[in-house]
């Protein structure tokens, strides 16, 4: 009898997080401040020190959130981004977000996307990716961040998928490092 | 109030399949004949065209299956190769299926894995990959593969991840051209 299920749920510090009413957000600047915190809770509650929303880009709107989840959830998928789109994706009712074209998506991530989620998010629908730290920052640490293309932000342009690099990088590089200095768990 | 849940679950009818005692599957070609079938079957209840299965090496034993469930889970995350791990990860309580020195997984799969599955498999701890038909086979019908790097079955090498291609090619594209000719979304 082999498994058949898994249930992915976000945690409860995280969903009274975002019960509460939302700090302004809206510069990209403060979307990214706003999840590197979620990402340094995230490590005193047993995840990984990484963090990613979706926001509708006309509105603003904030669509989802995730939060590493690999050892809560025992499951090596589970990273902050690929929990983002799994969550956007529910919400909107689409596996392809941009599927409506009078609408379109972006993904802010604290840290550059490795090379699972880098593969995951333009079947997602993303049309902007905005990232924290970079690749280095957590190859620094100890996380393996996979085999990319290169290139890979020159391929998501071909995809027009924009990208925007170094956005709050020093903030997110401390929690990677407030992470690294509490001996959390690398994968 | 943002979306906090997901559910996966194998279809009905795979855990049926699942249920039924299971054919010889000692040789590679009988483990990937028996997932090109189930691939056909996915066709059939609204899947797309793509099986996977985790096995233990050393005894053989099945230990996870999974079919492409983009379209009935509303989740472009959800394919095969990715379903596989989740449900594998969860039958053996481990995010990293080869921390325990004894045991080593392979994954089949009827295509060569997309950018993101081939990001996915190294983080679950897989030290074998069995794939039927290739790249250009599921681009000929209009999927997209996504960007990986060229050189990825040497990355994997260099990993320690052994890649098998082309087992049961011609059956395993049979079941993608079966699709297209059904005129089966294509995503």
């Amino acid at each position: 009898m082999q498994h058949s299920e898994f249930n992915l749920r976000l945690p409860a510090w995280l969903i009274q997080q975002l019960d509460k009413p939302l700090p302004e957000l809206a510069l990209d600047q403060q979307k990214m401040a706003w999840i590197i915190e979620l990402a340094r809770h995230n490590i005193t509650h047993g995840g990984g020190p990484f963090a990613a929303a979706v926001f509708e880009r006309s509105t603003g709107q904030l669509v989802s959130v995730g939060v590493n989840l690999v050892i809560p959830t025992t499951c090596s998928v589970m990273h902050a981004e690929i929990v983002a789109l799994i969550m956007a994706q529910q919400a909107t009712g689409n596996y392809l977000l941009n599927s409506n074209i009078e609408r379109s998506y972006e993904l802010f991530s604290t840290t550059e996307p490795c090379a699972m989620c880098m593969g995951a998010i333009p079947w997602a629908g993303i049309s902007r990716l905005l990232c924290g730290a970079r690749d280095e920052d957590a190859r620094k640490i100890g996380f393996d961040e996979g085999d990319k293309p290169e290139n890979w932000v020159a391929k998501y342009a071909a995809r027009n998928i924009s990208v925007v690099r170094d956005l709050c990088r020093p903030a997110a590089t401390e929690v990677l490092e407030q992470y690294a200095q509490q001996q959390g768990t690398v994968y």
